[in-house]
């Protein structure tokens, strides 16, 4: 097999991206050769800025450009409202519902006693923390519904209680255009329980 | 929605790749992010050198990093069998199965009265003038089966026999693995029709 060689270097480094094989790699390095000069130039600096120009937020962990993220520096954003997730990406997915005016918190991960993360791996100390310099009213866990994130959850609950006067979970249920027949038993019974008052 | 700026541009180039949508592209962004930096340079670098050190090979306009490609160069290589592709990447899936050991010719796209795509769009002048300066006993026609490509098969053939003695085509027939039952009709029938003596 003779494949030039800076494809094929290329091949191998892009098929280390998440959910990209070979083939797709491959594809990917074609349309980059084909791709003009400045459009290539445009999609290095794009990759190298993420890393030259983004850290995390000195208080909610979010991405930021600054020392501050530009939702924890937002004053038409309710600084009493705390919403607390896994990722930088939860904060994404929340974001683009345009449903949330509050702040975030980012613990950067889930307890995990298997895979040995315990509370002091995630931003938790520096959750707790924030109750001693901000008035907050309520806060809002996010996490995933998965047991993982149902124990987090639990524990947070437990920790932050005596701190502030509203603890609240995202709800659960059938998701939106959710067929009843397909749902899990898990999903319904939880969606039976947590019904609402028409 | 608030979302960091870098971020949001490294998400709209990573789109613009081909079957990446901004849910993959937004993927993409947070695990380079969460990469080291030398392996991001890595990525970086590989897709630069992409464009810097790739061309075209002037023989047979395959990738090439010389001037001519590692398949022309190369003297174990069968000079005297040709193959003509559509694409680069056609190459490379032939080189993949290690079968072939003869040379290239990459008209670098397929006849479409259509797309207003004619023969003088194609390396197909350059590949008449091959038979001036080489000695071939066999051009084989590895272009797709279908309906652009047979048509661009047949108008090679019909270019090409006065000037070589032996003009192939690669067969038609049912995949490996293929299911009879599922096969298209075309399929079959050319299956039948192209049987082989056991």
């Amino acid at each position: 097999m003779q494949i030039a060689e800076p494809l094929l270097k290329a091949i191998e480094e892009l098929s280390k991206l998440p959910g990209v094989g070979r083939k797709t790699a491959q594809r990917l390095a074609l349309f980059i050769l084909k791709s003009s000069e400045e459009d290539v130039n445009k999609l290095v600096n794009s990759i190298l800025e993420l890393k030259t120009k983004l850290h995390y937020c000195s208080k909610c962990y979010n991405l930021a450009v600054e020392d501050l993220c530009e939702i924890c520096q937002n004053p038409k954003r309710d600084q009493s409202l705390l919403c607390v997730v896994e990722e930088a990406s939860d904060v994404i997915a929340i974001e683009k519902t345009n449903e949330f005016n509050g702040i975030y918190h980012v613990i950067g991960g889930i307890l995990s006693p298997l895979s040995g993360i315990g509370p002091e791996d995630l931003k938790i100390k520096e959750l707790v923390k924030r109750f001693e310099n901000e008035t907050i009213n309520e806060v809002i866990l996010a996490l995933n519904a998965d047991t993982e994130g149902e124990t987090t959850s639990l524990y947070l609950a437990r920790l932050i209680k005596p701190l502030v006067s509203r603890v609240t979970r995202i709800a659960r249920g059938l998701p939106i255009g959710g067929d009843l027949e397909f749902a899990d038993e898990a999903t319904i019974g939880r969606a039976m329980l947590n019904r609402n008052l028409l």
